[in-house]
């Protein structure tokens, strides 16, 4: 494996299963001194936790975080900060009925095929769950993105059919879709309510905007930034696309429609997401990411069992209709993890380093 | 800067700008044994090659590129592999006159404030002629890939707003647009002299296929391999969008539509694009890119100069009407170096060594 | 920061200060199927563990870890390997007489540098207590390479001015020295007693040797084997000097005496330590590495504190007389470490996979 | 492989054999602004240069660079630059004597089991000669460092027997051995006259000392400054140790001796070679490194072929009867492209980014 980890400077590393004792992570990279404390953590963690409302999972996981290290007199010292979340409510239910088969459009089949072994408890580590550590170490790198003027935000833009105009920031905050316009509310509700009744499942699309962000951030031609905002959405669970700025509709579009001009004022327009070259260009950042339809629902499926034999599965438990209502915190995360390891490159390059503290003549 | 290199154990490292002396490139981390000249690269780069149709600027580059190392009696060593290509048709025109402005929709303005200074001479490294070694790696990789049984193919699949099904991949190679359906071709070319005549570009859709994968290819829980290509693909100049499998579509899609089902004889249907919780379950690896259009035209636009002055900006020389025309073959390369990336990765952990030297018995 | 991993392949990351809440690292990259359980670690943890003899410190820690994840009934499943060890005797004396000065030899003059702050409390991250996650990690390693046939062990090679030739691997284990001679033992303790009386240190050379290791470990020309575990045992606390096989000796050595001979019955001496080239030989791998004296003793030293006022400084607490004498096992956990990565490397360019379950006809 | 590319930020890749065609590198994350020629590497790669006096191998190679990116008007630009040696000397003489058997002490054997294949002329990748890379890159990191105030020099301090103490470095220049001691060169002459009378070669030790070091470079735990020093040092071919500062003289000091107090005025002395912790104190940095005698003479040695017969080896060829004598440039280079990457590194971290462009608003 050895992929486990994020980030060259800025450098994340998780592990932990959905039916195992505890999630944990290391960030590594993060510059001294930043206030931090465990409450910075969790206000996201409690933006990503389950059982908040009718529309997700109804586990109850407190995702209480603690912070084994790395912070000191409240400040971070530069060191490698350690952080652990307890699993509380794996229950210990009988999964025998899973264990040697392969539930359709889950990673059943290929994790068998990759590893021989696999542990099957609630998907193991290709569960959701290992999110919580995704959205844990975001918000380090947020809040200091923060300290930096960088604001990283983001909102549900589509969930299956219904597409969601973008209203305002504010009304992201009050409703449990992350849904940034009041008005689409109820018909989201009425939505998923359906989908509960057909035994479904349904996508949906996230948009996330990152605002402040310096020009200059990216490393072509590999490490471009695009490329690294690409590689951190689609590492996330159910993700199947990734577009900066216009996208895919981009592919229609002439050059005389898609380019943005500049002024003395700045730029006329940002079809391009904030990106040029894979290089920031100082306009607002703009992803948006597709995320399949959850496959665990109760409508059966045809599948085989690790003999080849045919079987028919149908997944029960606690799970979310619609995985893509609690993935908004998880977007943002990764979109400011990607944004901090690139500020830190940056800066190695662009950057004197300050002299805190006078050094002594020396032998 | 150090963004440039790719790939963790097959790993590529270029050099070279669009008007300096060469480009280079070191491909280090390929097994020992395979049979390698540069005709092998030859082909490829010549499908990339600039020149070869009116649709594609008329530059002329001979690409012609020399194995510096890393071979020895025609096959590989296991060292790496040096490459060079020389840069012959670097006119020496005067820039002048875009020297100090920046150029809508280029690199010039995010490059500028990135690194204070800039190769302007036909856009530098931003310049899409660095993917010349893109391709020459990428053709290592499949002949190796194509040991293995795994073949790596694309195909445009949309220019502009007209819309390409796939029908053979005999007709890719049959025209100057990777077009593989032959009904289309006629169509296409009107397009572009439209396009032409217009002073104006246009965007375009590539979808690159991979057949033959193992299952089991793929690093989770950041190093998937669906994060893996989206980071590979975005990094493609132009390259605004990427999808694995049905990609966006799967937004609006209920589960009961998505859900890939299992019968003994094999998966039933390949919404997910051959990708299950980031690894390869054996099915053809499907992704699809969306590039921009090109934003060299002849069409005056707004801009301003490096000291903030309005300029009005006409993008002369010779330029690519669509960049996404040449963009199959590189789409193909950058898949390919996934794939072999990940085969070596997956080795690393499921394989046992091959001792084919008897060892001498030790002190 | 982000020098906290090691390892590219088999990749261990750590976090974890001296007098902080707890340790804790994850391990990335353990083949899958390997029998583990915490027994196998606390074995390597108690040989390091302090307060076993009078000659180490008598902080009092269980040092007792746990497996927080990739490990499932009783196998790792190739998923990452969280680890987690409390720290229990981090008593909370008070610090102020040291937390604004720099006592000689120790890391705070440096880290106060680096960092503008630092966590005063028992050195923080520079002390050694961070190593018993390396040995935690190295149990981990070790015990795969044994079900390769490789096997790795230390001894005590010489502790101040008293060299030790090698007798027996049996020895080793017989005394708190990790003496491979008997009858060097009273005449260490001895020292010991004298150096505790004269309130001094002193430093140490400890040898590890590898057996078993297959020909063609490391991957010239940057990582090769030899450099690699420069890299590793330099990076131990205290260590200023790292050699493979005959190391310094060999600069006043003529090539005739030198060079190791082959015959068909095998090599004839081994002068490289199992090295040639940068790549193992199949020989045993021998390496040694120079330990300062610990800096930590009552004898009154000159210093100066953040402010640059003159300071006597007194280090009181509970230190190792010689840290040399608990190094065994973390130079063997490094060196396991090394090799383990290695092996991964090599497997990656020349195995083939081992396809153990049949897979499915594709679509 | 995967193993030719050294540093995290500044980061240098080569390739290239003994007898190929050429040798070619890729240094990437060099700052932009550094005025570079490519007469600044030559400097260097002049004083590696072989057949330049008696005592080194009569090859005849002009080492001449090319740049081929990442300078533009004379001054880096931030992106990657390419460097080209073409070899001109090697002479294809009959290499049938030595293709199937492997020379003592040499990499011949590791090499045949690691890759199955070898490029035997000359020893191809394992040859000394890749080291003109080193030196070439290790010149533009030498270059930028003096920028900042580092100096990185190297002396011999011991030719096999011969201890040579350090008088000036003014003597360093004015003889072929880098003997820092105008009145040891007659000794050092008459020693490598007998060697050869003898038909022998024999090792030496090389000190790379570097002043103006600001303190706080190197990060802890494992990429400490002197665990990369040793990593970097043990990489350079027939190198057999590396020690900082006292090194293994440590092992035998008691603490009173060894600690260096510290007073207002500076450290009273530098026995730790100028890194605690890992982390630069601002001291001058000191290390040793030990090299082997080169392995190709001409007394005849016992061997086997690739079939396991024994052999008798002579080793003809134009070989150094010390190749410690060359060492001290590739010594001096590898230790500044240690420092340039650790400056970078520290930078990420305690840095501000200096903004040298206003930035437009922004829509």
């Amino acid at each position: 494996m050895s992929g486990n980890s994020f980030g060259k400077l800025f450098t994340v590393t998780t592990a932990g299963e959905s039916h195992g004792p505890a999630l944990v992570a290391i960030v590594d990279g993060c510059p001294p001194g930043l206030p931090l404390s465990s409450e910075d953590l969790q206000q996201d963690l409690d933006r990503r936790k389950p059982g908040t409302s009718r529309h997700t999972t109804q586990r109850q996981e407190e995702d209480a975080v603690e912070i084994l290290s790395g912070v000191f007199e409240g400040k971070t010292t530069g060191c490698p900060i350690g952080l652990l979340i307890r699993n509380t409510d794996q229950k210990s239910k009988d999964y025998s009925a899973i264990k040697d088969l392969f539930r359709p459009s889950h990673a059943d089949y290929s994790y068998h095929h990759k590893y021989g072994v696999r542990d099957y408890r609630g998907g193991g580590r290709s569960s959701a769950r290992e999110t919580a550590m995704r959205v844990a170490a975001g918000a380090i790198a947020k809040k200091y993105l923060a300290t930096q003027g960088i604001k990283v935000r983001g909102y549900m833009s589509q969930l299956g059919p219904i597409e969601i105009p973008f209203q305002s920031w504010e009304s992201v905050g009050q409703n449990a879709f992350f849904c940034p316009d009041p008005a689409k509310v109820l018909e989201l509700e009425a939505y998923m309510d359906e989908l509960r009744r057909d035994q479904d499942s349904v996508g949906a699309k996230i948009t996330v905007v990152a605002e402040g962000v310096l020009p200059g951030l990216g490393e072509p031609i590999f490490d471009r930034l695009d490329a690294d905002l690409a590689h951190a959405l689609m590492s996330i669970n159910a993700v199947k696309g990734v577009e900066i700025g216009d996208g895919f509709a981009a592919v229609s579009q002439r050059c005389t429609q898609y380019r943005d001009e500049l002024t003395p004022e700045g730029f006329v327009s940002n079809h391009a997401g904030g990106i040029l070259g894979g290089i920031s260009s100082g306009q607002p950042i703009v992803a948006h990411l597709a995320l399949k339809p959850t496959p665990s629902i109760t409508t059966p499926g045809r599948s085989i069992d690790v003999h080849g034999n045919p079987v028919e599965v149908v997944t029960k438990g606690r799970h979310d209709p619609c995985v893509g209502i609690r993935a908004t915190p998880i977007a943002e995360a990764m979109m400011a993890l990607v944004l901090m390891d690139h500020l830190l490159r940056h800066r190695a390059q662009n950057a004197e380093v300050r002299v805190t503290t006078p050094v002594l003549p020396q032998l």
